[in-house]
């Protein structure tokens, strides 16, 4: 391998892949970034088993030379110290060359350097994905998708299908679900797929949506997926990214949801907030984060809480609309904030069903977003 | 106690001495913020023993009523529970009381709480110092001058006098020094202080200056120092920052610097700063971070460092005027980049004495910033 490429350029397709980069030092090769020119330009790799990353350097690009190719091949670099060597490298072209044995040089400006390489057949291959599965989303779409469910995963890796976001589509109905048991908060929105095609089962975990996540483009880029059977691929222009479905099966939610209330309330968001976060202050000490939330009247309710021998809190807001019996109810104040933050609009909807039964959030003015709260059982 | 009070100035006086509020739960009460309020306005004191913050908030401030005392009285109050509340109480007005037996009531709102408040007598007290020991400095001085210095006091607490900064003050002459055993940086200013006021073995911890160096104004204001047997006070506006000093005398190294060179070199800043960072990528992961500076002919300098079985790197700087024998010298790369960014000059001037003896790092235009570095011994 013998090339020059341009400096900005290779950073910027290092920093896309090194998100797959593996930390772990048990398999010496994820360490590192597989670099392989061809006449069509140059592929940057990682992967960590779990995700895997590329991105592409096409020879030209905007008319302009990107990379100068003398001789094609491939080696894997060490992978965090590349990084950093090459953004640091004094001219605004990097050579960079490649011997039998996998010795590196690259030279930019007055700077020299040599690096020990890895051998690319070491290197593992990316899945090969059917792409008559392909569907495509808006990236806008899908990143407050995945904002609105991402909190609700489980943390707790004994049961690891929890800790994956559910993906179904079907009849163009695009939705997803996640639940830790105690909350659950799930989103759907109408993309313009073929009707026919549909998905079932698909759970991504939660960590590497998030790492999709700061990947995905502000632009209103439409984003190809392709669903293989336990890979899913993100096609984003120069950039691939392939991530593990988790086995096994999500439990079925759809009946937890309830779809009648015997209370029914709607508040402005940022006043609900506001007093929210103040009640979490007192009751974030506990694991259980308790605040108690009861309705005075038809026109307000009081949020308390309280910590022994240190204090207690108590707000009133003011309800817009109210329906139904007086509510009393205990939850946790963080899984409420986690919800309330997923919402934009200006109201908020509760619905309850019961002081020991789920109730559900949801923006005043729209279904396609709603977070389910399990209540706390007080004794009072 | 009963006042009402301007929520937004509160806030700000909370943050000033947020900084001393202890972490540690050993002693409950330096974990408050007491709270004293008199017919002059509010005084808040924070303190962790080794830093003691005060800062005042009077009843009219620009012509406008900030405090509006009900009753005069003092209390302390949980410190990081009351910053964060305070904070995100609903009203700009905020009311605070409290009872015979320190329960705190706060109002702001639609909110009310109830704290538990600590006795004020149980508070320790902050020193009183002799003010005719006082002389003044400009903000920006002190906060370059600390700049300048901290980053080579010792972390290590076996010898605590060198985890201060030494200062002295000798006809106008305001001096930091500080030390590691293996570097040494020292700065001077002339001030426009009483020729007579001198000072001697003033040693400041290094973590203590840091946070000073935060509540420093940008502004060009003259800050009052007033130093006494045990204690420094620094007054900042409606701000007290009170700090212990170290106790121990500081190592004199006034004939550790060399006043004349074997060989000298002066080098663009930025071009060598840079070299110097990509050699550290290569050298960090060992704790002596070795690189190698050598002269190459009149015109040039070499700088390499390695890592077994990774690789090496070599960067060659061109020297703007050198003068004296060949050079080649090793040092910590570290201790080097730590100089480098605190001399803001456009050229650096190092002397160097012999490949086993101290260097010196300055900016080429002045001799009042000086950083000094042991090398490092090696084979070859």
């Amino acid at each position: 391998l013998k090339l020059t490429l341009n400096k900005d350029r290779l950073n910027e397709s290092i920093q896309h892949v090194s998100k797959a980069v593996s930390n772990r030092t048990t398999i010496p090769i994820l360490s590192g970034i597989k670099l392989e020119a061809s006449p069509s330009g140059v592929t940057l790799t990682a992967s960590d088993t779990d995700i895997s990353i590329q991105s592409f350097i096409p020879i030209q690009e905007n008319e302009q030379t990107i990379v100068q190719l003398e001789h094609p091949g491939s080696v894997v670099v060490p992978g965090r110290l590349f990084t950093e060597i090459i953004r640091r490298m004094p001219s605004d072209q990097v050579e960079i060359g490649v011997d039998d044995h996998f010795r590196i040089s690259i030279r930019s400006g007055s700077s020299e350097l040599e690096l020990v390489g890895m051998d690319p057949e070491e290197f593992p291959l990316l899945p090969k994905l059917e792409e008559n599965n392909t569907f495509s989303v808006q990236s806008e779409v899908l990143k407050s998708m995945i904002r609105n469910t991402i909190f609700a995963v489980s943390t707790n890796e004994s049961s690891p299908i929890l800790t994956g976001i559910l993906w179904t589509l079907n009849e163009q109905k695009f939705k997803f679900v996640a639940t830790d048991r105690h909350r659950l908060s799930t989103c759907e929105r109408i993309i313009e797929a073929d009707p026919q095609h549909a998905l079932h089962n698909i759970v991504i975990s939660g960590a590497n949506l998030s790492e999709l996540q700061k990947l995905l483009p502000d632009q209103e880029t439409m984003i190809d997926i392709v669903a293989a059977d336990n890979q899913v691929l993100f096609k984003m222009g120069s950039i691939l990214f392939f991530t593990r479905i988790l086995d096994g099966t999500f439990p079925d939610t759809s009946k937890i949801i309830p779809k009648t209330f015997a209370a029914e309330i709607v508040v402005n968001a940022k006043q609900f907030t506001d007093a929210m976060e103040r009640a979490y202050l007192l009751s974030r000490e506990e694991k259980t984060k308790i605040v108690k939330l009861t309705s005075i009247g038809n026109n307000k309710i009081e949020i308390f809480s309280s910590l022994s021998e240190i204090g207690k809190i108590t707000d009133q807001v003011d309800v817009l609309r109210m329906e139904g019996d007086p509510v009393k109810i205990s939850f946790n104040s963080r899984y409420m904030l986690d919800a309330l933050k997923s919402i934009d609009s200006e109201n908020i909807h509760i619905g309850f069903t019961g002081p020991m039964s789920p109730f559900v959030i949801r923006p005043e003015d729209s279904e396609a977003l709603l977070h389910l709260i399990l209540p706390y059982r007080t004794a009072n």
